[in-house]
């Protein structure tokens, strides 16, 4: 099969064997995949990851030795696959596995090729409403939506989201209802326009500007999501939080960053990591029609390109990238 | 009137002008102060600070020209001054007032002054079972048990506490009854000693080695509180946290710290920022006998000798010192 390989600091396209398919498993052909931020940060060395990347997609049962009906199936699957045995996975969250393997991140092949292979207990069966390039936002909304399950929801709270890239956009999206005072803070006036169509309020930072000069005019935030996918992100969060005040942070930089741990302890600040999330909750939330995912498609590439599109994917400013195969 | 100032990078003890005394307020004769790391951090320039240090005291009341009654009595005070107006001040909570000041820290002159002035509403009487070297405990003891009020308690969480300077023992002191597996963690021999001989687990970290080794044979921890008063504190502390476990960070370093976002990112870790307490609840631990804090006094210097007190603050591994008036 055709499959994607980092090597130094370049993709490449090449010829690899179908992936290994253990009896509790199921081999994917996969139909549709979407860059992600993280996809750039693995081949920037976080995690020392040498396999196959990928891990948004959407496909079709192939062969499912102790399920063959579920052949010809749609699925989208949790990324995390663990032991089967540990606290984590005994109370069906293997996301914290220590001994884990993440699609595409960590210890196992991912969807940048023709076929993957998932444990069947990972599976999701895509409902026939769902159109493939809506249902690929599956695990990003899920990320997204995983903030929503981590804080305290108050109406009456002032949230500020950071970063208009595709998760910021999402957070903003699905948190919309809990929070109306919520603003969507980015540098770009297109990707924010996607956002305020579903009733998003906005505010564009000026070039060379910092998030902290909104606090100027706006004062301090009850809650700040960071999601700028920068080194620098949580920084600017830290600064823009009220005092007890709560951040969650999105961002997986594999660069250190520089914090104020003063500020944190002088204001007594909550600061919260979030990573993926629920993909049936997700699944919910696209088959319901509370988010429309497709005006955060910027181009759909066929696979036989994806040098194009891994190019476009990683230029300033620039929604969500798929993968047609 | 006697007084200490930084000057430069030294500390000088100076005669300075009695301080104004307002119509809520109160002239306060220092008998005892107590000499903290945070006093250190502002010598170092933290907050840019230029007045009289010192935020640990009991005094006794020598002027109160709005409550003469007060005239004698023993007191120690809430360090925050708030405006009175603020939605803070309002929920009786000026830690967070914008407009504060703070005694010895931020544009309020502190207690290494044979006298100082405080609002009235920030005293506190000292019951007259309680030692003035046990009452000058009163502050950092309100910080420590701020830890407790800031965590869902859970008996059976594994907590530790990094650091055995004299906030470390503290906070070990005052949750080692709401959780029984409590460990503390630090470098002196000695000082680990002194929360043994009071029922509290220790573990002494070898030269060189960092907080994280213990994991490699204890695991990871619930609950980390770190005290270490070092920048590298916070980095620490996340490294032994488990997947959605909790850090509490005290250390008011003045130098940004590298930390791991990916690490918070991905474990989901929550970092909790503490600062100051609740003196009632102190001084009631005192008065009830729950901890006993005399075995912590390293040495007590007359106020006149206070160039040694500081010097002697300032060797590794040492306890609390205090100034006598």
């Amino acid at each position: 099969m055709k499959a994607v390989l980092f090597q130094g600091e370049k993709v490449a396209l090449v010829e690899k064997p179908l992936p290994p398919v253990g009896r509790d498993e199921a081999l994917i052909r996969t139909a549709m995949a979407g860059i992600c931020s993280t996809d750039r940060e693995l081949l920037a060395g976080y995690h020392d990851f040498a396999g196959i990347p990928g891990h948004e997609f959407v496909g079709t049962v192939a062969r499912a030795p102790a399920r063959p009906e579920l052949v010809g199936r749609r699925v989208i699957a949790d990324i995390n696959c663990g032991c089967g045995t540990c606290t984590w996975c005994l109370a069906d969250d293997p996301r914290h596995c220590p001994e884990r393997t993440t699609l595409g991140i960590r210890g196992r092949d991912g969807a940048f090729a023709e076929y993957l292979s998932m444990p069947l207990r990972n599976l999701h069966m895509i409902d026939a409403s769902l159109a493939t390039e809506e249902a690929v936002f599956a695990e990003p909304l899920a990320a997204a939506l995983e903030v929503g399950q981590q804080l305290h929801l108050k109406s009456r709270d002032r949230v500020v989201v950071l970063g208009d890239g595709t998760l910021g956009i999402l957070i903003a999206l699905s948190l919309r209802l809990a929070f109306p005072r919520l603003l969507l803070c980015g540098r770009y006036t297109e990707k924010l326009r996607v956002a305020e169509a579903q009733g998003v309020k906005t505010r564009l930072l000026e070039p060379g500007g910092a998030p902290a000069d909104i606090c100027r005019e706006l004062g301090y935030f009850d809650v700040v999501i960071e999601a700028t996918g920068r080194t620098e992100g949580l920084a600017w969060a830290i600064e823009l939080a009220r005092p007890e005040g709560t951040v969650v942070v999105k961002t997986t930089s594999h660069e250190p960053a520089a914090i104020s741990v003063a500020r944190i302890v002088v204001r007594e600040l909550t600061i919260i990591g979030s990573r993926c999330g629920d993909l049936e909750l997700a699944l919910s939330f696209l088959k319901n029609r509370w988010i429309d995912v497709k005006p955060l498609i910027e181009a759909v590439y066929p696979f036989s390109n994806f040098h194009e599109a891994w190019h476009h994917a990683g230029r300033r400013g620039t929604l969500k990238i798929l993968v047609s195969f």
